[in-house]
């Protein structure tokens, strides 16, 4: 077949972000639709959960849709298939994975009283299992192609509860640009935009120091997140680091928000590496930018670092000092690659 | 002048760890005494202070002395001096340093209603400001020395006192082996031994990745512990893991100790890493180390992990399977050298 990304523009940032989330049903005799969406960076993190199986985090959470980054889901519910059938990156995927998607569709299906199998076809331009949340833009795409193939009309809200469900950081990347996503139950707990892509230019400088799959999961990390015995504190703490980093996020002050990042990425850090068992997800070199954000700020480049379940770290600063940022990031040992990424939109369906 | 260690057995090794502290007086017209003293390696940490002055500390601590690696100091209140003279390594000290030695002579001479000032000269075989603790061997023998030189006949808990006084951790420098340091007030927070160091030959390969002076020292970050948001969360718990360590520890159980140290020390990190400002001691060698000791364990090689303030690493393993931990410790890049050490005796009068 050819490739997904043969239909739309490359690269993702010519595709408008503002554009508005389609929400149409598609014609119903189709029952298939395309849709893409964008992984986001979180600024406030998501760790852990008070309900594991619909995904309500035991806080809330901030962060940066990805524009340069996406993954691209189509869904096909075909009356010949009797089952579903998960394509990512043009393999067959079964098990686990075809499973959590299954689960997904399930509720897709419940909904819209559908009673048939799925094809999902999946492809990304970013490397997957490496904390830069590909299952947040993959379960985004998902539902919103999933919704819209099964004929039903949800709001954004209902969308973003349903990516939730699949994944839950995918819930921040249903809305455009920054968004935060709130605690609550299953119904309220999903993400809304605070302010579009075009708001505030920041960028995203994804330094890639290991392309390995992680050997532990988010999925699997968010379940003993409460055997840290820091975790109590970092929740604690997660709604006045959110009220700090919303009010620098709205007035577009990074000399105030850094700190507040890089505060939230190491208390996170800090429950991983001390819980049962120990999840220790930096590298060498992710030490090594930790260390030399600190001094590229001495030396006047306003930048700093946040980073995910993995051991990539993600530069943030502002699109003038992308290119002396990215240099820099370079020139550290252990550093393969460096992806820079705009603000991004919604997950939105795409002709296909 | 020839060298403090001219006149001692080289290496410590030899020196009895079950000699006795020598507690008595100095010939009161000489006014002179040398002291040997051991750093040591915390297994359980001392990281923040209920009174800075005083250094009583916000939770108790554990540890073992490490008998390869010592500071010896000599001590003479002498009339024909105006003011205290400190001379480290063979170099003159003033500033800071001398005014911190000075206050802890203060103490002695208070309590000996002595009013003469002193020359203190200083050596270590090991490097300094590299967390290794060589505040805590300095103190815990200036401590030693400068009481039997000014005519004293303290208590090892007077001792301990007195060198907690200069720096928090030294008075765990001062009983032999395995050291416990209890909370408490001005008298009675002071550390005594758990098990002397023929209870368990364990040994600690000091993995040196730095021997750059760390830009801030244990008693600046102990004045910022609380400025993170962990530091209450780690207090709270700190007693639990001391109990769980000396319970490991009387019983010779590394694998039950190993994961407890392991912890302590990533959650005392995470309060550095988590402060206003933050400390990033790790070197992305250090990082290395820590994600080796886990794998050279799934390897069979029973070893764990624990790092003081700085860089370094601390490896602990039984004496057995020391030879092999320093060779795979040496094959990570980075690793400058690795010093191994037995637990050690207490801090004790030479003659010299």
């Amino acid at each position: 077949m050819p490739s997904l990304f043969s239909n739309i523009s490359q690269p993702a940032i010519h595709v408008d972000p503002d554009e508005q989330i389609e929400l149409r049903a598609r014609a119903a005799g189709e029952h298939r639709a395309t849709a893409l969406a964008h992984p986001n960076i979180a600024f406030i993190k998501y760790w852990g959960n008070t309900d594991h199986l619909q995904r309500l985090p035991a806080n809330p959470s901030l962060s940066m849709n990805l524009a340069d980054l996406y993954t691209v889901t189509t869904v096909a519910f075909e009356a010949a298939l009797t089952e579903d059938l998960l394509i990512i990156n043009g393999t067959s995927v079964t098990g686990p994975g075809l499973a959590r998607v299954t689960t997904s569709l399930d509720l897709i299906r419940t909904e819209a009283s559908l009673n048939l199998a799925a094809r999902v076809e999946s492809e990304s331009n970013f490397p997957v299992g490496s904390g830069i949340a590909s299952s947040a833009a993959a379960f985004a795409a998902l539902s919103v192609a999933g919704a819209a193939a099964a004929g039903l009309a949800l709001s954004e809200a209902a969308l973003s509860r349903l990516a939730r469900r699949g994944s839950g950081s995918a819930c921040r990347s249903v809305p455009a640009g920054y968004c935060q996503w709130l605690t609550g139950d299953d119904q309220t707990s999903v993400a809304a935009s605070l302010a579009g892509a075009d708001h505030w230019d920041l960028r995203d400088l994804v330094v890639i120091v290991s392309q390995e799959h992680k050997s532990v999961g988010s999925t699997g990390g968010h379940q003993i997140a409460d055997t840290s015995s820091l975790q109590p504190a970092r929740v604690a703490g997660a709604e006045s680091r959110l009220a700090a980093c919303r009010q620098a996020l709205l007035a577009r002050d990074l000399a105030a928000m850094g700190p507040v990042i890089e505060e939230d990425t190491i208390i996170m850090h800090a429950v991983m590496m001390s819980g049962h068992p120990p999840l220790y997800y930096w590298h060498p070199a992710t030490m090594a930018l930790i260390q030399a954000t600190q001094q590229w700020r001495q030396e006047g480049l306003p930048v700093y670092f946040t980073i995910d379940a993995g051991p990539n770290v993600h530069l943030i600063c502002e699109a003038q000092h992308a290119p002396a940022v990215e240099a820099a990031a370079r020139r550290i040992p252990g550093v393969q690659n460096v992806l820079t990424s705009r603000a991004g939109g919604p997950a939105r369906l795409i002709e296909f």
